[in-house]
C-alpha cells in the first residue's frame, strides 16, 4: 500500500506559512557523517520546478562525494573554510587529478555544467557553512568512487539523500526524463 | 559601431578567479534610490542559463517595484525586516489589493510564478539585506504603476536594471523568446 506524500506529516509543506523562519527548520544529516542538510526551498515539498536553494554545513574533515550533475550549481560560503576539487577537463574518459581552490567566508564559485567536483572542509575545527542553489530540481547526481573512476561507471544516486523520503512517497507527480 | 561586451573591461568576467571574493565586488544602486544591488552569479556577467543570484540591500523606505515574472523567486533575509506584499488572486484583470507578510531575519520565502509582488524596507531605521534566487536568467519584469492597473498594461522591464549595459553589448549572444 502505498501513501501519498501530503499525508506524511512532514512531507507535506503546504500548510506552512508563505513566509517561514529558517531557525526552525528541521536540520538532518541524512546518513552523512558531519552534514548538516536544510532544503530552504525546493522541488520536492514545495514543488519548484526550476530552482532549489540549500543551507550545508560541514564539520571538519566532512565533504561532498565525487560526483557530478547535468544541472546548474552556485555556492555561497557563509562561514568557515575548505578546498573545492574541481576537474581540470570534461573530455576525458574520467575525471582525472583534480584542480584546487581555497574556499572561504564571502566567497562563491558556480561549478560548470557536468565538471566533477568535490567540496570538502579541510579546516581544523571549525564549520564550513554554504548556500548552495541548484537549477532544475530535484538534483540528479553520478558519484564516482574516486578521481580516476571512468566517467561510464559513476552511479546515478537518484532521488539524493534529501529528497529520498518524501521522493518516493509523491513520485507519481513527477515527469523526469531520467 | 557595436562594441562587443567582453571588449568592455566592467562586462568581462571570464578573466576572473573560478573563486571570487563577494566582499570585493561592485555594487550599485543601477539608478533606483537605497539599492544596492549585487550579481552573485548570473546570465549576463557569468552566462549562467538556468539559475540567477543577487545581494540586494534596501535602505529603510525603499522598496522593489509592483512587479511580475514567470520565473520562479526565492528570498531569504539576512538583515533588517520589511513587508512582502503579494497580489491574492492570479486569475483576476489586475493584482487588487494585496496580502501584507512580515519579513524578518533568518526568513524565507518563494514568490508563485507569475504573481504580482512588492518586497519593502518598512523599516524605520535598518537596511533590508536579501539573497534572492531566480530561475531562467536574465530576468523579464512586468512593472504595475499600482495594484489596481490591469495585467495588460503591466510594463515589460526588460532587459532589467542590472543586466542593461553588458546584456545590450552582448545581445547577440542571447535567443530569448521575447
Ligand atoms: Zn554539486
Ligand atoms: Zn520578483
Amino acid at each position: 500500500l502505498k501513501v501519498p506524500a501530503h499525508q506524511i506529516p512532514h512531507c507535506l509543506i503546504k500548510g506552512l506559512p508563505l513566509v517561514r523562519n529558517l531557525s526552525g527548520y528541521p536540520q538532518n544529516n541524512f546518513g552523512r557523517e558531519g552534514l548538516s542538510h536544510i532544503t530552504i526551498a525546493g522541488a520536492v515539498l514545495d514543488g519548484l520546478k526550476e530552482v532549489e536553494l540549500w543551507l550545508q554545513t560541514f564539520s571538519p574533515g566532512s565533504r561532498t562525494p565525487i560526483h557530478r550533475h547535468s544541472c546548474e550549481e552556485i555556492f555561497v560560503v557563509l562561514k568557515g573554510s575548505g578546498t573545492l576539487f574541481l576537474a581540470p577537463d570534461l573530455h576525458m574518459r574520467q575525471p582525472a587529478k583534480p584542480n584546487e581552490f581555497s574556499i572561504f567566508p564571502n566567497s562563491t564559485f558556480s561549478i560548470p555544467v557536468n565538471a566533477v567536483h568535490q567540496v570538502w572542509n579541510t579546516a581544523e575545527d571549525t564549520d564550513l557553512q554554504m548556500l548552495v542553489v541548484i537549477s532544475r530540481p530535484p538534483v540528479k547526481v553520478f558519484i564516482y568512487d574516486d578521481w580516476l573512476m571512468p566517467h561510464s561507471l559513476a552511479k546515478l544516486k537518484f532521488p539524493y539523500y534529501w529528497d529520498e523520503e518524501c521522493f518516493h512517497l509523491s513520485k507519481d507527480d513527477y515527469n523526469d526524463e531520467l
